[in-house]
């Protein structure tokens, strides 16, 4: 490619296809195109796109399949440490993000182009997450953010290709929606008003819950050192068992949700979204840990997997601290295999049962609330006087400051010297 | 009361009357009882228990009205906490045992009895929580427990009584229920089997959501400083609230779990549980703090919460550390105040909407994924790239690192010194 | 004042006279000038640097003692947390920041400024301690900061104070060095260089360690919740207490110390310090909360003490956390009083003795490694055995995985369902 | 060895020369004896200890060095965690327990013992990390603690063993001294009183600190990720290195400590420690982690550094989330690798200077406190703006509450729904 290619990471839309014109038409530089897939597009939509780039200019597009990518490398962690942000939200969008960073990176040394673009606006985390993986991934590279920095509007921009005789069609879209392997984010409308019900017209997949069928379904996810490996008992890759479990869990109205939470730059935003896959998967990886993780690992566990969200989420996925909480999860993972039951049905999401060797339940004979051959009561008692210790000691310090400071004489003070 | 009197916890199951009797015709000491009601009974019931008690042969008996107990001192903490175990059980249990021991205890001061007696086994938590508490409020009392020590079977303790003349009822339980004001545990059968699938006739109060009607129910839940005052508009005191959001919510299957938990002696227990004004409650409030409270406070506060949590359920609510969460507890909700409205529907809590003066999200023209008053284009892209400077400095250099390991001249190694 | 008129953050030095001369000559604006001591300052540095505001042209100036303003709103959390980032390092500077970010922006109110002035530079941290606090206690009132959009040289700035006949005295200084209540942080020439010895001529305050005499000095401080009150049995004001320490001290080499940090920006720093009263204060109140508080509170406090110093030192102070975090620590201190005796000799701070009435240590006929009253050997033993539950279910749980993966029959298996 | 036989954990002491007496005697049971090196013993010591063990009925005396164990399994992870309890305790003696009964298993399994033997009593420590460490490794084999049941004067012990010929010399120990290679730890006398002074005679390696030479010495310490090296710039297996170092700082008084802590029963305790090696290395490799690691490493390393400390302190070290910690340790030290040279003089540790390759310091132009190559003066002001947004929106919020709570209208409050 010529020397001051701009390589553009193009999804198709309005907002990055006006960027490949001003790059052509206003910055008078040769353009490239990658669009990379993380599950939001079929065949014929890839197809599309390319067809696009290459009328709007594009020396040279380049398609990437990054779901592998995806699952293997943010899914597996994302299940591990069973991350819903703020309980309920998978982080639909932000593993994407980084993959679509990493594979433009690649393709732009690959071609040797010395600016690459991305389309993000100056109000969202997006930004920040491809500023930084491409600061990272790509010294020396410019970056470039027209859409940002400019801060047209959708008509000036929908003008702007107009005028050169690109008919981009410029829908009036109430929702903003990004699809993608691990689910779909709804944004826009009147989701931002949280003081507003929910739009009943804002779900593009899922079937309305209270209208699914009586019956629901239910399905078996195996696990292997915690990562999904098969769906009803039939082996799949990560891709597909997404993939389907989606297409099994949609008509049921399951997946489906809103969420409140902090941006990047520090303001909130209200989002709808449909993860089927991912919520059924994280609750049933939970249950399936609850039996086979001890207690101080479940309790590190949901500390390292909401700080492992949180560097998904923000941007901060290149600092090194990501590889040591990786490795803490990965470690905590070798004994989390097992199948897991569970049944679909309109909008719920209802653990059968989970069947395990690694669990840690009902074993020598200590079976919770019933007779335990595991210890004597006698023993029971000596433990729970022994464990009650440190209360017992504060207690009766307070009472002898309580004395003191009524100015009578402390029972324990002798002895506390 | 006589100066050798045992003062029984008494709840008029087939334990504690064993407990009385033991007390009367073995140990040959008199008996106290005193019922606590923390949410598990009606006036008639708690007339049958004082009745009971009386012809076992307690010579005083004292029914204490423990709810408000449970709620201002419990439950408020609770919700302040988002407190749900493992992200689905709420502590049904443990807070009542808490105020049952604290009332028990101030019951035993004023009669003077020289020994306090409870009915746990050795097998689960209830016997740390009830032998902690006493240990610390009741300094020189002592504590007797001899369900745990003697380990008698259910029929043994039947037989004892029988052969007294007291026909306890030993009815082949499957489940052993306990009531409350912030829900209904189930245990036993084959609950302890998380292999095998929920059992459907386990549920005491709540409809089968399969069967719950179409529509659903919208319930509206005001909040002053992080504590629920009112229901649809209406003031409610805590326990009036919570009671009648449960009979609100019963008759639409919401409210039922299954959780597998780790107990206080280190094994582990699954169980069901039926509490739908906390589930109800703490969705709210969660999504509630989610607009009113920074990122940094929810951060802290799901750490916090977890552990107040921890405290409540593992018997260490005497600890002096318990004052200091609580602290932090308290100044955190000091803007948590306004209405959300949810719906109820087979099975399903949805968050139809929020309504909060305190809410952050939407101020200073910042809207996330739209345009922003707050900062330009230009901002927001040096915000972004300072914001990765950590990330760049390590990706530099590890390269350095890496140049080094070849035998070559790192980039910027002479710069790091 | 005038509608106009610039309020400067003014320190007398040749960044801020510059900035009074900028505001004068170049904005053509009426400036007025503040000086908050927060303990850097005697009074005649005071009344020089009055003098010299007037000289530059500042129609009126204000001087503060915000000392006790240190003390008492930031101080005293800082010992309740034990706060020493990276083990060391007292803080000594992020809260005098605040304390005169919040004087400045009270004293622009009183004289109606449209604007204030601080003469941060873009490098450090100082710019975002001082931005955050104006952006939040001055709505619509502008914020200058010229050094740090200009990027002059001190060279410039002399250049231009003299041509306009101010003889600011350009030394050549190696060191930049900040003198405040809670410790003096010194930065530049070879500090900046970790590689390189810290020079021994960076010290400005006390004694070196190895010239010290050799015998000595003993202090003993009292302390009332936590709060440092008295000194060698005498009550003193906080302010008051530790000058009067860093007098003890000083001469014995006490309170030296280098830190490499990081930066609000994302870079890291190294800095020397003196900070006597602070180590010894922070010294001495660790070892009394040794004695005082339970093991959950001192690991709570570990967290939420390195939380408040991170909130303290990265301008975070605003957010509404930091409230809750002060309320946790203030909850903690009810019992932390007593006196602790140290001997400070040749830069080493020992501590003696520990004298408190909230001791947990030695009740209840608990020694550590001798004999106990408070338990039987046989409860040891129960004890012993019941803790190790966890540890033994799950060695077990992994020998049957094992036999397992090597086809065999696992011991456990039959029992774990 | 016969069937019966009883593996004693012999360290030739008072307590445990009973313990083998006793089984010989009065549980007639055959008797094989174990000493496990960990860093107290010399060549001659062992052999000495041997001879005894003989003497008092050994059938089997079997001597092993655990001393590599110690550094390879614990030292290494308590150093990349820099662990030291309250600030200031490297834990001498809690690693070596767990080697202790890890090789005392191996043995136990090797001879075909079934029964062990530790000399615990049942107020400390080491009881519970002897119990759980035979209770995992040993299914099946009993476990005996006659010290802790018995409870045994030392005087009664000593007229056991001398009405049976076995001259035990019974000194009248002040204080209880525990050697190994992370340190001495010594508890006893007056050592239990924190009220009064540390004795001057407890200290038996190094010297007084007041009487130590002006000079002092200077180290350094190289290490390869994470671990020490080298020292002085040759290289050095762990155990070496500690024993060396421990040489070094002996004369010049480094390494004294005290501490009061928490004990696994719940009472605090008070000890004298003498630690030359762990408190060097660990302030050595803590300076190089603050060059090397990002904030956000050092950030969660200090956590889980203290959760380490906490597992192997408590006889946690057998649950499976300790292998889980390791691997994020591990992780976090891959470029923990540089040189740190130290001044060790009169009692004081002082770093001089850290070389590392791995720094993050002054890399691409930025240097804290000075001009920034890294972004401009404008650049710096958008950070630092944006940085403040949820303090500001905050205020503005809590601004708009009072006002509502005058009865006025709020500024914001129209676009905050």
């Amino acid at each position: 490619m010529p020397e001051d290619t701009v390589l553009v990471a193009f999804s198709g839309g309005l907002d990055t296809s006006w960027c490949v014109a001003h790059v052509r038409e206003t910055l008078r530089r040769p353009v490239a195109t990658v669009t990379i897939d993380t599950g939001g597009f079929d065949a014929a939509e890839l197809a599309r796109i390319e067809a696009r780039a290459k009328d709007l200019g594009s020396a040279r597009h380049v398609t990437v399949d990054g779901r592998a990518a995806v699952f293997d490398r943010f899914v597996r962690f994302l299940v591990a440490g069973n991350c819903l942000r703020g309980g309920v939200y998978p982080l639909c969008v932000s593993a994407e993000r980084i993959v679509q960073a990493e594979e433009t990176a690649r393709v732009a040394r690959e071609i040797g182009a010395t600016a690459v673009l991305h389309g993000s606006t100056g109000a969202g985390n997006d930004q920040v997450r491809f500023d930084v993986a491409f600061h990272v991934l790509l010294p020396g590279v410019e970056v470039l953010t027209p859409v940002r920095e400019l801060q047209l509007s959708r008509q000036q921009e929908f003008d702007f290709l107009a005028a050169r005789g690109f008919p981009a069609k410029l829908e009036a879209k109430t929702y903003s929606v990004n699809r993608g392997l691990w689910g779909t984010t709804i944004g826009g409308g009147d989701l931002h008003r949280p003081s507003r019900p929910v739009p009943s017209d804002c779900w593009p997949d899922t079937a309305d819950p209270d209208a699914a069928p009586a019956g629901g379904v239910t399905v078996a996810i195996g696990f292997e050192r915690g990562v999904p490996v098969s769906l009803d008992g039939r082996a799949a890759d990560g891709v597909s068992l997404c993939r389907r479990l989606a297409e099994i869990a949609n008509p049921h109205g399951v997946g489906r949700g809103v969420h409140t939470g902090d941006t990047i730059l520090g303001i909130k935003g209200r989002l709808a979204f449909e993860a089927p896959a991912a919520l059924v998967i994280v609750t049933a990886h939970r249950e399936l840990e609850k039996l086979a993780l001890t207690k101080l690992q479940n309790r590190w566990k949901d500390q390292l997997g909401a700080f492992y969200a949180d560097l998904v989420h923000e941007g901060l996925w290149f600092d090194p601290v990501r590889k040591d909480v990786e490795a803490f999860l990965a470690s905590s993972q070798r004994v989390v295999s097992g199948t897991v039951t569970l049944r679909l049905v309109r909008g719920r999401i209802e653990v059968v049962s989970v069947d395990t060797p690694a669990s840690l339940l009902g074993r020598m004979g200590a079976v919770y609330g019933e007779g335990s051959r595991a210890w004597t009561g006698e023993e029971a008692r000596a433990y729970s006087k022994i464990y009650g210790v440190p209360s017992v000691l504060a207690a009766r310090r307070d009472a002898d400051l309580d004395a003191l400071a009524r100015g009578e004489s402390p029972d324990g003070g002798k002895r506390s010297r």
